[in-house]
């Protein structure tokens, strides 16, 4: 199996109201490649955040005494975005790690991310996650297939990091089209299976597409996967790879 | 910036004291394309381990007090598996992190892993880590500069998950050529700088190299990425990529 990674280019700054699908669609029909049948599309969080408006003024927040004493923990985080994050977890405080400088934050489907993917837009301005990512990412590919009349794959993607290493990679936040997880067969010299394996399907595709989105100043928050061998699947949820 | 992906063919299982580099060789030397200077190879430790005698029989293994009562909270783990870790960790238990059903053991240089990186060969031995994969990355990558002529980075990966998801995706051990972060400049809509961001650039080149690796029975230890854009670099490290 070769795959090839293609970034999509000429996807103008977008804001809020702009239609992602259709920014990406006219991307494709001017790229020097075609989609095809079983390309993943991958795209990042952000641009489909800010085509639905998932951004909040931080000067409504109302900071909670709670919220100010985590802040004093962690005093480099916003005692704004802390209180955001305490909403996001129902203020169950056991659903917040907080270590040195690192708030990480388990959402309502189990996900864990950093600051709850929470990402500052400006000084009193922050971007929220998609609210439902799985749709967003159905919704996406359903325009396409009625536009340019192929089945692609979708996942969207999200910035973060492991505890152990610097610097953040990318993790699938909603899926459409694809399984997130992938069944491998671990076979011995013999030829015997000996185990299956359980790959995370939906983050080795966001990572390979952050390899290409993440480039300086490029612009390029959406990238074409070809040649991935698996199953076209219509009913998936990023709720699959979670673990509970 | 397009990438191109391939899975090295042809190499067949291996066993202890077989030259891997060379084994690399005469798939590259067989396969429908070459390789060309600045492609970055991705080598999964397990065949590195192999080739270097990285296994360990389990019944020299002397089960210490603590190691029985780790198991106790963890009883899926073998005890014996749980010791080696143990000395993994120089027998500090705050490097260790246990959860129901999960040890992560955090290495010498800073590196956590599942298990330490210890995977089981058969029903009384394992696979240990490469001793020193920066070192096993840079002998595999002179010996292809000397036999091909081409500068290749080598990175070698190993399979590891996150808390919140199920399943595992490919993370990088040991690096030569490349830097293992990379530093993106985030440019705002009126091409402004507003901030540097540090990326785990050795980790997303892993987990895209597992989308090939991964495949059920296909024996893909390796992978090469072609069309990254990055800078040759000797002197490079996964510790600079670590977290103190």
């Amino acid at each position: 199996m070769n795959l090839s990674i293609f970034g999509l280019k000429n996807i103008p700054y977008l804001k809020e109201g702009d239609s992602i699908e259709k920014l990406i669609e006219e991307s494709i029909k001017t790229s020097e490649f075609f989609i095809e049948d079983n390309d993943v599309l991958c795209i990042a969080s952000k641009v489909v955040s800010i085509a639905e408006g998932q951004v909040m003024s931080l000067n409504e927040i109302q900071v909670s005494d709670v919220a100010k004493e985590i802040h004093r923990n962690i005093p480099r985080k916003d005692p704004r975005i802390i209180e955001i994050m305490l909403n996001l977890v129902n203020r169950d405080l056991s659903r917040l790690d907080i270590k040195k400088n690192y708030i990480g934050c388990r959402l309502e489907n189990g996900l864990k991310l950093t600051s709850g993917g929470i990402d500052r837009k400006s000084v009193d301005e922050v971007f929220l996650l998609p609210n439902n990512p799985d749709a967003s990412a159905k919704r996406i590919s359903e325009y396409l297939k009625k536009s340019l009349g192929k089945n692609v794959a979708v996942v969207i993607t999200d910035s973060d990091g492991r505890e152990d290493k610097r610097g953040a990679t990318q993790v699938a936040i909603g899926i459409y089209g694809i399984h997130p997880l992938r069944k491998t067969e671990v076979i011995d010299s013999q030829g015997e299976t000996i185990k299956f394996q359980e790959e995370t399907l939906c983050d080795m595709i966001a990572a390979c597409a952050g390899l290409v989105m993440g480039q300086r100043g490029t612009g390029i928050p959406a990238v074409l996967i070809r040649g991935l061998d698996y199953k076209w699947s219509e009913n998936t949820s990023i709720k699959e790879a979670l673990n509970e």
